[in-house]
């Protein structure tokens, strides 16, 4: 184990390869799922793959996966990964870098010619971003058994082209059953698409859940009045009252530690004209955190507070939920790996949620599983600016191998 | 003077006459500026005014007079009207009563034969509502030498049409010069467009002026973050600080005897998705009073209230004024004839400030000039629902006849 090691610059160059198919002019990558960029994108991972020596199958819902063989092949496997797919404007690391970290462990131990008694997987899920069929984790949802095949092959993008369509035709509808197989542990490293391992000088986040996650749309019903004659005392703003409501959210979030995210990001005012009293106006709540219980008390801290503006102000207010999701919690004993790992290579780490979802969120439902974050440039994601260093990658690799080995060797489960 | 009187039927029956031309089906008009049906509305005042006795001419703005004449035709008319045209879903009374109130004042004098010794103008302005050709009180701006003629005629709609053709194309476009000559007083009856009178049990509003009118465009520059990912402490939310800015300057109005209107009517916010914490925000402040030193007041503690919120939250803030009209002050001895007439025919009245802009205050410039506002239904107007009581037309234009008599028997000017 303190003999083999991973190639920083063997991992930033695959980076930086991978990086050219869908490349944007702001030095970005633009590779919706099942674009001719994504298919060009699996053929080099398979391509590579094949190259160290992995047994490369495709499940009915798109999903790759690269078997590194196992010294025990009756045993089951560990798996690691992530998504080739980006956002329409993403970056270079967000998802691709959970594969490629995958495959570097792969030919680390290709290197030193070091076998595990599990196999190793390294996986490409399908359609993670959901930018092109609104799903989202799509290939890891029917892995986990939380999506159903054939509703989710049966999604279309705006243009109408279904995702088994588009599987079919870029040669990805493989004909392995998806899931029903069981996976020892999963592990996946991630950029941390948030800000706190770059401000506190962490290198690694040992991810313990992901945030559950509850959205609500906001209506309020005042009375429209022209702007020159309606006397202030007279008025009913829905826009003032909505103000008001933003403002309240906000402190809201603030009475809770450790402090929820609430964010107020989408506003819409009718008629939304200069010189009339705002009649009606309409915004989005996204509120999140970690502990369900904490988020029942947020939501009803959150409903006080808008019905309590609405009440003193006169105006009308619905509150219609539009998301639930309830937290995500990793296996101790995964996430104790990677804090172990961490601290034996002497990388700083610290214990961080996800704020965003990913394919571990779903592969938690169906096997002991853990994350790996490593830092971005000031938290920047879904962005072509979304960048990392090639030291904090390989940081995160190490962890990783060393993560996944461990697992590998135990035979216990 | 005590034996003329008013014809309350016959004012609403030319009311709901002329409201079947560019009736719209919610009960309102739609009679844009110099389209076929104004064409149509103006040519049944040019029918009716005909068969009133009257002389019709048309300048080439296409503001049409219609005099009976005085028994000195050397004296400056008293003159009095507003405009037929109205908004896209405008109602019934907006501008239309001034036009058709000072019609039946002649009917009036008509019907006992009531000679004055100044002539009596009754007068239509072209194109007052803007909502076609984006200017407003385009008539009597120019008449009142506030715009110039040849750039008003060249005024283009959105479809390219300018009002030079378009009054050519419907007939009238006149000969007359527009304005240079003395008008002896100038009165415009017209519906309150607010909810005052109506809230006081008054019938009449004796108008002293209109307000002054300051607005801005404001703009909140911040940083956009992921909704899940980035802490509350490190968040430069623009929508935020604007929903802090909107409570603020709606405090500001407060601060002032007797309170300014101050309005944000207008919100954009950039990127305006749900998932993404805002990083721009737009929006649009209308602030309106009658003193233009108060106005100077208000407008020092908006910017001030807007920097202070910009200041705590780390927000880039931009105050761009985008319009700037001084109070207008109508001339005390037609407000005071205003009051007398109400008062001596025993109409509960009281003083008002206009909040909207009318032709009264282009001809404020060239001619002693005052209003009379009558109720309107819960204060909407620039609505098809827009509507008033015929007793309530009735009691304004018995103000209207005798204060127009007054002035046309006063040779004195």
């Amino acid at each position: 184990m303190n003999d083999v090691s991973i190639d920083a610059a063997r991992l930033w160059a695959s980076h930086m390869e991978m990086a050219r198919i869908g490349a944007t002019p702001g030095g970005g990558v633009g590779r919706l799922a099942l674009s001719d960029e994504d298919k060009a994108a699996r053929d080099l991972f398979v391509r590579w793959c094949a190259d160290a020596g992995c047994q490369v199958r495709v499940d009915r819902i798109g999903n790759i996966f690269a078997r590194r063989p196992g010294t025990d092949e009756t045993l089951a496997p560990v798996m690691t990964g992530s998504h080739l797919d980006t956002q329409p404007l993403g970056g270079r690391f967000d998802g691709i870098y959970g594969v490629l970290a995958g495959l570097e462990v792969v030919r680390a131990l290709n290197d030193v010619g070091l076998a595990t008694r599990r196999p190793i997987e390294v996986v490409v899920w399908t359609d993670e971003e959901g930018a092109r069929f609104r799903a989202g984790t799509a290939g890891s949802g029917v892995f986990a058994g939380l999506s159903d095949l054939e509703e989710t092959l049966a999604l279309r993008d705006p243009d109408g082209r279904s995702i088994g369509d588009e599987l079919a035709r870029i040669g990805y509808a493989g004909d392995a059953p998806v899931g029903g197989f069981p996976v020892a542990a999963y592990f996946e490293a991630h950029i941390e698409q948030g800000p706190i391992l770059e401000a506190e000088g962490k290198t690694v986040g040992a991810v313990m859940g992901a945030q559950g996650h509850r959205c609500f749309l906001i209506t309020v019903e005042g009375e429209e009045g022209h702007a020159g004659t309606l006397p202030m005392e007279r008025r009913r703003d829905a826009l003032l009252g909505a103000a008001r409501m933003i403002d309240a959210l906000n402190r809201v979030a603030y009475r809770f530690e450790p402090h929820p995210v609430v964010t107020v990001g989408s506003l819409h005012v009718r008629p939304n004209s200069p010189n009339t009293v705002p009649g009606g106006a309409t915004f989005t709540i996204d509120s999140r955190h970690p502990d369900d219980a904490i988020l029942d008390a947020v939501e009803g801290a959150m409903r006080a507070a808008c019905a309590a503006v609405a009440e003193e102000m006169g105006l009308g207010l619905t509150v219609a939920p539009t998301a639930h999701r309830v937290p995500v919690v990793f296996d101790e004993g995964c996430v104790e790996s990677v804090r172990r790992a961490a601290a034996a290579l002497g990388i700083p780490w610290r214990d961080i949620y996800s704020g965003a979802g990913h394919d571990a969120c779903n592969m938690a439902h169906v096997a002991p599983t853990g994350m790996i974050f490593v830092p971005c440039e000031r938290g920047i994601s879904h962005n072509e600016r979304e960048n990392a260093k090639p030291e904090d990658l390989a940081a995160g690799c190490a962890v990783l191998l060393r993560v996944l080995v461990e697992r590998a060797d135990d035979a216990a489960t």
